[in-house]
């Protein structure tokens, strides 16, 4: 077979073969069919773009382009929850333990953080000690033992899907909805998933800008999982302003911890909102388990899981299992940022605006994400909101606090976060963390 | 500049501005812009097209890439004639010194053959110490002295061009209008043209299969042409049939020195085709330069400058003053292949098809030509056809002759040539030379 004439079937808008595609997917994880190639197919598939069953088709051949995780013997029922990535969106930590807690297993690969969307790995990486360089044999293993097991996504995991992502980034071929959707759910069935729930984000703060758009995604990946063969489900959720209160890699985990250490009454209003979204995914996940029939038995199960302290216990064993040397019962070790600066309001009125974009921009300058995907990353920097939109503030209120490596980023980021929180008189509703449930 | 935002306009269908189609072709020249993203945004280019305005604006740029011929002091009027490729084309061998004795200075760039196309430069290495490696400044001081020099293409004119032109081949880009037609005016205008003489090729042996493609290249390189500020002229003609009797180097070129020297009555029908298509681009130059007033004075003169021995004497001064240790007068110096067979009618009929795709096909596995652009050729080999499309024949009519290096090549090649040369009993008439003229 000629890459080329997969090429030119592609710009003709021509419907490929599944051999087509798994030609594809091999040559793309081995290296046999250039990068120039590559991109000349993607921005094809971009304009003329793949029908479901094309995308179905792509997802599987690049699922088996490499190792499949093997996880039998881990006891059911299995779930894995991928957000399609936000600002401040640190769910995994709490959803994670919570939900082994409950009883189920959870077996998750996480990315790094690229430009404003931070990366579950990265945020695990402030705690001392932990790795998530696990080995397929270790994450099964741990998955039998405890129930949960995070790991960093590996090479021999989809390794198509590796080198074409590579190359969307840099030829502006990311935004094709089956190119996203099969990225994101060979991913997940190499990973070994059957049921997978999915956290569509909706907002500037992810890239979905619209509703629109979220719906469609949202849709294609239900649709496409269930034609692949996954139980698969997906709520779309705001990311207009960031998620809860932190963002910034030990201060999510900082807000993580809270919502496993705290009683609701004792958080701060943003991350109340945070713990609503939590809240809402691992009921989910136990009324499609089956564990709980409804969703006020998924919700109470819930409660006490958390107040109990079982979740909290759970997160403990997690993260032992993975090497740390601390524990969640209390947070000294998390680094801290030399300097803190407080931004607080001008003049009384509503919030109209916590703008996620920009906010997430700040966070990756001051150093909390990364621009390249070499780049070092700073765990201690990042910002702290204080408020979130509706709310309805008076003169001198709190509005954020920034945490930052040095003065001069700090003020800088202060002056750019002005710009990001705005003060309307006309006062308007908060907005839901829940747009349209799965 | 970010490279990726002109992939994202070019995707939307957006119009390039001038500075950003620079920055493209100086970035492609450079090296500066990764293959990946050069072949993203040619196949942007591909499905959403380059306007004129656009095309424009890129050919200046491609031309701008390198150096560019400076022509100061060659006697005017210039005239660069360009063929857009096809099966035993030969012309250059012809026109070149016919046009330079008839006092027009040429001036020209030609390529190595690619695939079923001969390139010019590989033919004129049949000639023994003939050499296409000019500097550009003995270029210019051979036109001065005699009126003519040929050279192979440099990577110093428009080398924008080379890169995309390497990778339009491999991502199946090359059929692109603006992209074909800025990358032949920009070398024309890297060599310093200011008239320039198109003959766009139709029919299977070339890459206008039909009329339609055919007559939109010639337009838009006419228009093209002369928004980039060219006198640009372009006729059609057909490459159904190859062009003359010979296709293969050394043949042709064999071929060529026939019109130099033979009178029209002594050449074989097919040539004679050949020599009519040369008249008919000796005229269209002679009058678009303004040496003949009409087409019956340019005629006039070009067959006196052939049948006076003119053309075949500047032909050899020519091929002197780059070097050649041997003249057209006689051939005894050109290689000949160690097999000759010959392939003759089993029926009598009409000649209805002789496929130029197919022969130059054969051709090229004889080792005419290169399949990868670093293959070596072999000068001896081709074929010699004796028959054209609309020819009646008796049974056992010599069709054609195959001159190959090996029996075994031979034979395979005259068991394909047997399907290229279709007899048929209902008589058509010949196919005109010349389909549109300028």
């Amino acid at each position: 077979m000629d890459f080329r004439t997969i090429i030119a079937k592609r710009r003709e808008g021509m419907v490929h073969s599944k051999e087509e595609l798994t030609f594809l997917a091999e040559g793309a994880a081995k290296g046999d069919i250039p990068d120039y190639q590559l991109s000349a197919w993607l921005m094809a598939a971009y304009l003329k773009p793949l029908t479901d069953q094309e995308t179905v088709d792509l997802t599987i051949a690049m699922a088996d382009s490499g190792d499949r995780l093997d996880l039998t013997g881990v006891p059911k029922p299995w779930i894995d929850k991928h957000s399609t990535g936000g600002v401040g969106d640190k769910t995994t930590l709490v959803l994670g333990p919570l939900l082994a807690a409950c009883g189920l297993s959870v077996i998750k690969m996480s990315g790094r953080g690229l430009g404003i969307t931070g990366g579950t790995v990265d945020k695990l990486k402030s705690i001392p000690g932990f790795s998530t360089d696990l080995t397929p044999k270790k994450m099964v293993a741990q998955a039998k033992k405890i129930g949960i097991a995070v790991a960093g996504q590996t090479a021999h995991l989809a390794p198509a899907d590796k080198a074409l992502y590579g190359l969307r980034d840099v030829t502006e071929t990311v935004t094709s909805l089956p190119l996203i959707v099969s990225s994101i759910l060979s991913k997940k069935i190499a990973g070994g998933a059957d049921t997978v729930i999915l956290d569509v984000k909706c907002g500037s703060g992810s890239f979905n800008p619209t509703r629109e758009q979220a719906e469609k995604l949202a849709d294609a990946l239900v649709a496409i999982g269930k034609l692949a063969g996954l139980k698969a489900y997906a709520a779309i959720t705001d990311m207009d302003q960031p998620l809860g209160s932190s963002i910034g890699n030990a201060l999510e985990v900082k807000e993580a911890i809270d919502v496993l250490t705290k009683p609701e009454s004792e958080l701060s209003p943003n991350t109340k909102r945070f713990r609503e979204l939590c809240r809402y995914y691992a009921a989910l996940a136990l009324r499609v388990s089956g564990i709980a029939p409804t969703a006020g038995e998924a919700l109470t199960r819930i409660e006490d899981t958390l107040q109990s302290g079982r979740a909290l216990d759970k997160a403990n064993q997690w993260i032992k299992a993975q090497g740390a040397t601390v524990d969640f019962n209390e947070t000294s070790w998390l680094p801290v940022a030399p300097v803190q600066i407080e931004l607080h309001a001008k003049m009384a009125g509503c919030i109209g605006k916590v703008d996620a974009r920009t906010i997430g921009e700040i966070a990756l300058d001051l150093g909390a994400g990364r621009h390249e995907k070499d780049d070092e990353i700073d765990l201690s920097v990042g910002i702290v909101l204080n408020v979130k939109v509706g709310d309805l503030i008076s003169e001198n209120h709190l509005l954020a606090t920034v945490h930052a490596a040095t003065p001069e980023a700090g003020a800088t980021a202060i002056t750019r976060l002005e710009h990001a929180i705005l003060i309307q008189t006309t006062p308007i509703p908060p907005r839901p963390i829940l747009i349209r449930p799965a």
